[in-house]
């Protein structure tokens, strides 16, 4: 199996891209990476496209082949991968993979979404959960997680205000991006009167509807350098499922796809939890960020709440968590997440995160959730070979 | 890179399957992959899962985890895999890649689409072609297949009859294949005095809406032996990209990802199109299989409808072409087909095809169509490692 490193990456700005097409969005952001890696469109062996559902934003399917004629690379393989929310990890690893493999050298991997062409992106959002057991009986993903929230709150003592501070800690970063869809900083209070979504949840402690893509592309480790000065290297690429529906679960307050997928992590990079410098977790809801850094160990559960509160994931506490402003602040293209994640990652392994780089960042690690946890992908990034 | 077999299949009965849902015949298959590798479930290290439009045809997405859970497979990493109605034969890829690289050791393609949960499947369907530039014009896939029909009657002479020949052959071959979703026979007659759809094209010339699921299982050639005692082995894996639109192509009568799949295909393999004993061809429209011989090279463009008049593609002529049935016969439960061709490769060259056998099948190919050409996935298998 061949070691693999990132060598270009690129986001286009996050928000509603009114003027902008689902194609558009991608050729946007494949373009940037490839001339990030210093390479030109021929260099590019293959292409994979995390998407959640083009078929229901956009009208799509077949969205490989739309995106491989569209940024030119046609006649390359191009695939679509899907896995609700973690389509951007998942379509990071499938490259990773096609390069380990030695199927193919140069890999290029994309998320995208564009959910701002429908008058109502609920029903669209709601084909990540379990459509016959969950959907079709009223659930929304609002609803999901303010469960999960109320049973945290009620089993460790978590406070309402612990959970706002999540969010609020990814606008304080986010208005450091100028990638991000809101670039301000909100305050406890703010989040605690905002419009109340699903009990305990407000309209603030939600990600956005967004429109964006993120690109990266990939090549053998041993090659890296060819094309970029500053490879970042993949120490680890994993991913877990669990039950799609969040009633089948043993535990409301733990994802148990999330520890699964980061101790295997860990094991490969041979690294602990607490070796992370900077993470980006998948914080579609305030608490489910909260849920992240304890799932991946950075925190005993229970504890994270109080972590937040001590401000130990500012970018300068114990581990910086989201310095791109997570999922909240930056956006949440659907597909577009998990490799805009890696992007963020890379930026600040390189050293090139601008206002919002955490000093002396080494290790890095992305957590990209699929629905309430049915999917995980986590992937383990350094500087260091 | 690791050489890969495939140890297990199965099909489910394709056909209008009320009495089933769209996770059912996944597990259904699935289960019957894993006894025919003589595994259990815990054996599978990971699966995916071709499917083109589970949001468009059961609003569901995520459909990685979904059937992880349902298949009592969780936590597995569980991933979809998208190309319209090439995914079946992506996913197959991927789950290939991946044993390829190391990354895991048996892993299970599957591939399901439940249609006649819709009223009219029509709409997803188009999702298919560019939405943009096509389907939201009116274009449906019968009317785009009816243009490539017509030019290629018009360029090369071949007939209606022709044409019509290649719906035959599949009724002729699915009438033994007691999986598939007509067993009966059809002449040419028939076809030309069928409900018209789109000039040329009618309604005998048109592969069914089916609801169905296929499921393969491949480990490390070497490994092979402990799970079956004919393993079949992968000789290659590859895929090509399009223009979606078809009115962007140079050519109305050749699927150029066809020509660049196969060609790769038989230079990984070493070997040429004349050596391939028996091969399984999208032909979601008649002409389309007529296409396919031409553009895989079993005969010269523009050359296929003669061979089909000949008898050169049946059973026990230059090439068997379509044992199965064909998507015309067997039925085309769009993200299944890919997978069913490779199961019933793998019951051709292991001699398990029973009344619908191949003699002495060696050598076997699969092609696998993405919407018109967009994406094509070619495999080429054998009897002997």
């Amino acid at each position: 199996m061949r070691d693999v490193a990132i060598v270009g990456v690129s986001q286009t700005k996050f928000g509603e891209l009114w003027d902008k097409s689902f194609r558009d969005l991608v050729v946007e952001a494949g373009v940037e990476a490839i001339h990030d890696a210093n390479m030109t469109g021929e260099d590019i062996d293959a292409m994979y496209i995390g998407n959640m559902s083009g078929g229901l934003f956009v009208g799509q399917e077949h969205i490989g082949a739309l995106i491989a004629e569209h940024s030119g690379l046609a006649p390359i393989p191009a695939t679509r991968v899907e896995a609700a929310c973690a389509s951007g990890g998942l379509a990071l690893r499938q490259a990773i993979m096609a390069v380990a493999s030695g199927y193919y050298d140069k890999v290029m991997a994309a998320g995208v979404e564009k959910m701002t062409d429908v008058v109502d992106a609920t029903p669209a959002i709601a084909a990540a959960a379990d459509r016959e057991w969950e959907a079709q009986q009223g659930v929304t993903f609002p609803s999901l997680y303010a469960m999960m929230a109320r049973r945290h709150m009620h089993e460790y003592g978590t406070t309402r205000e612990q959970i706002a501070g999540f969010a609020v800690l990814g606008h304080k970063n986010g208005a450091l991006n100028p990638k991000a869809q809101f670039q301000r900083e909100i305050s406890v209070d703010a989040v605690l009167n905002s419009t109340k979504v699903a009990s305990p949840l407000n309209i603030l402690d939600c990600s956005p509807v967004s429109d964006g893509a993120a690109a990266v592309v990939v090549c053998p480790a041993e090659d890296a350098k060819k094309y970029s000065d500053t490879p970042i290297y993949v120490k680890a690429s994993t991913q877990a499922s669990d039950t799609i529906a969040l009633h089948s679960r043993k535990s409301l307050t733990t994802i148990e796809s999330t520890i699964n997928a980061s101790r295997k992590a860990y094991d490969i990079a041979g690294i602990e939890a607490k070796d992370v410098d900077v993470a980006e977790v998948h914080d579609c809801f305030s608490i489910n960020g909260l849920l992240a850094i304890e799932d991946l160990g950075f925190f005993k559960k229970g504890e994270g709440g109080q972590a937040i509160e001590d401000g130990l994931i500012e970018r300068d506490g114990q581990v910086a968590v989201n310095p791109s402003g997570g999922l909240k602040a930056r956006g949440h293209p659907l597909g577009a997440t998990g490799i805009a994640q890696a992007a963020e990652i890379t930026w600040q392994l390189r050293g090139d995160a601008d206002k919002r780089q955490v000093d002396g960042a080494e290790i890095g690690l992305t957590q990209n959730i699929g629905g309430t946890g049915g999917t995980v992908a986590v992937h383990v990034l350094s500087r260091n070979k």
